[in-house]
């Protein structure tokens, strides 16, 4: 609805990234200049701050830490992993929000994360359509899964992506270091696309990565593993593996299944992690070499220190066009992003995609970017991924450390 | 000897670093420029290129290449964990290093690394006089550990204290994402001296660190540890722990050997790692809430991408000083750090120490640095750590990824 007047809410959901406080920043940044927004809000762990009313006054904060924000990893407002019920069952948390948001007269809503939170924004933004509510509602993606149905890619995959192949080439250095034979078992993040742990074909890319790279999209054989790596293995006798957590064997098992009992989050889905020690301890008693077994584990998704520019702003251009969109009177809609290339050189434009496309629809790896042995990219997903971790991005330095952004928070919630 | 004309050798040994390159670009640039020196060969594998006639001749390396190993991580010659007999028991060895020194005319003899390394450096100088073969040797010092006897502190120790504290920043700000509570406990390498663990505290001193740190110069208990975590876990609910996989109990048991079984390396000593698992586990049971073990693993010794502009010229000045000192007419020793404080600020001047004096030495974390619990760093640690990490080092970056150094390896050695 056009020329809707009326305070705004941003919530930042899910896993947290480098740059979802870039998106953050976006948003405030361009919320507070429109004439349109009356009060800007900054819900505290995302749905979870609507419910309970507990929301910042963004108009509080100093600008220049609203500028931080662009290279402060994490979430700055506090995240959330809330399901909300299916409305036709059990429609209370929705009435409460509308409550919420007819209080405080909140006329647009923006909601960053990933699958999950679009799920949770497109659900929100039915029911208050129903409701006759007018309240714009955009989604801002962000996840270093990359797995975002209707964009390119999403905000947090290039800075990730980054990490993971640096790494890498880091990580290739320090493993060739003695003669003596090693393999290395690296366990990217990555649930039920493998975006993440392809990345570290990057770093191969440069003459310095992985032999081998396995993602969920190919069923797992440990048999297949094995005799992949006693080929690199009998021919250099130093072996790097890329492994994504999110591996599976046929029947749908983890591998990490095969280490420890699993325990599932909010949404169900199985906390992962343990692959790399458990390849790591079956490569040991198959080759009787030096084998490490090592977690990029939280580091992947908070190394703002090693954030990719073209992430990061594109990040920030992602919050600000939502509120551009919503206050040109565009509802029901998630940011996306759409790549072209002009006179050959990447460049990459703002489009909206309805919400109901991106809710719950998983983007993976296309199989055609998999070498046919399942085992390595292929120069598609090189041409890919190579314009999304361009320039250098990390945060200002005092006494050779981070400087992050800190808020006020100042309480704008009437129930705290 | 002073007047000593003749060719110079360079190893590196021991576990690599991201500034062990640094200091060997300081050694070739400066004795590639050295009149008395007439051939510059880089050993491959440290003392095993030596003794297997397997070396470069680094004067047909691209000087291009020689500065960017300024900054890059690992040992690009190749590193070895070889220990060398007891002159006193078989001295086979030493005969066949100075076999091949005669042969080579070597004259002035160059070895960079941590304890180990510096007795192997001595034991080799002690002979060389024995056997009345004039040759020079100087030791550079290396090691992430900061446990060499004799200097201020140890080229490389700088930039992994500050990949540590800038790590635990970010992990700081990823695990205060959910308003549910959560222990993070950090592995940090240290085998018998808690430096690097102690660096965490940097980050604390941030506002954004551990608040519990654990070094192996306190025995270890699990109650007080569960305890000190309770108070914290009470107050507050979320709890990072740093710990370094060293830490012993009162009986010299590691606490990784809760876990699983311990290899030996070639020194004897044993294969760490695993402790943060072990004590993950443990939190979990006593609190119930989610735990994170995470360990640093290789990367915190290869992060060139976040080293100190202090450590790599430090480095890169240590590997030019021992150069300038054998040339000048000093055998037997080992480049040294001392600090001064010019007008209050820092200043690292260099010095020579005895070989024996460093060889085996171990230098630990004083206690009186360490707080009267034994779970925190006191501001003395803070005051002595800062300098060491200020200014921002990393590769130059073509296409979002490091360049790293490429070496021809133009072999001189004859027997190859």
């Amino acid at each position: 609805m056009k020329d809707l007047k009326g305070a705004c809410i941003f919530g930042q959901s899910g896993g947290p990234t480098s740059v979802i406080n870039a998106s953050a920043a976006g948003v405030f940044i361009q919320a507070l200049s429109e004439e349109n927004i009356t009060a800007v809000y900054g819900a505290a762990h995302g749905i979870r701050g609507i419910l309970e009313e507990d929301f910042y006054d963004m108009s509080r904060e100093d600008p220049e830490q609203l500028e931080l924000l662009k290279t402060t990893p994490s979430s700055a407002l506090g995240s959330v992993r809330y399901k909300l019920k299916n409305p036709d069952v059990d429609d209370s948390d929705y009435k409460r929000i509308l409550e919420v948001f007819k209080k405080y007269d909140i006329r647009y809503f923006f909601y960053n994360g990933g699958n999950d939170s679009m799920d949770t924004t497109n659900k929100i933004s039915k029911f208050l359509q129903k409701s006759g509510f007018d309240c714009n509602v955009i989604g801002v993606p962000k996840t270093i899964d990359n797995d975002l149905f209707g964009t390119d890619h999403c905000p947090g995959y290039g800075s990730a992506a980054r990490y993971v192949a640096t790494t890498l080439m880091e990580l290739y250095h320090d493993a060739r270091v003695y003669d003596t034979p090693m393999i290395t078992v690296v366990e990217i993040m990555g649930r039920n696309a493998g975006w993440l742990t392809a990345a570290s074909a990057l770093a191969s890319y440069k003459g310095a990565g992985p032999d081998l790279i396995y993602l969920p999209e190919i069923p797992f054989t440990m048999e297949k593993f094995l005799s992949d790596v006693r080929k690199v293995y009998e021919k250099t006798g130093k072996v790097i593996v890329a492994f994504s957590e999110g591996c599976k064997d046929s029947d749908g098992k983890y591998i990490a299944e095969m280490g420890a009992s699993l325990s599932k989050d909010a949404f169900g889905h199985a906390q992962l992690g343990g692959a790399a020690a458990v390849l790591a301890a079956r490569a040991r008693d198959e080759f009787g070499c030096k084998v490490r077994g090592i977690e990029f584990s939280l580091m992947q998704r908070c190394a703002a220190h090693l954030g990719s520019l073209t992430d990061v702003m594109e990040a920030f251009a992602a919050g600000r066009e939502a509120v551009r969109a919503a206050v040109s009177g565009i509802t029901d809609h998630m940011v996306a992003f759409e790549r072209t290339y002009v006179d050959g050189l990447y460049n990459c434009s703002m489009k909206l995609v309805n919400l109901s496309l991106s809710a719950n629809t998983e983007k993976t790896v296309p199989r055609e970017w998999i070498n046919e042995e399942g085992n390595f990219m292929k120069d598609e997903f090189i041409e890919y991924a190579i314009p999304l971790i361009q320039g250098d991005s990390h945060p200002p330095y005092v006494d050779g450390l981070p400087l992050f952004a800190k808020l006020r928070k100042v309480q704008a919630g009437k129930n705290k």
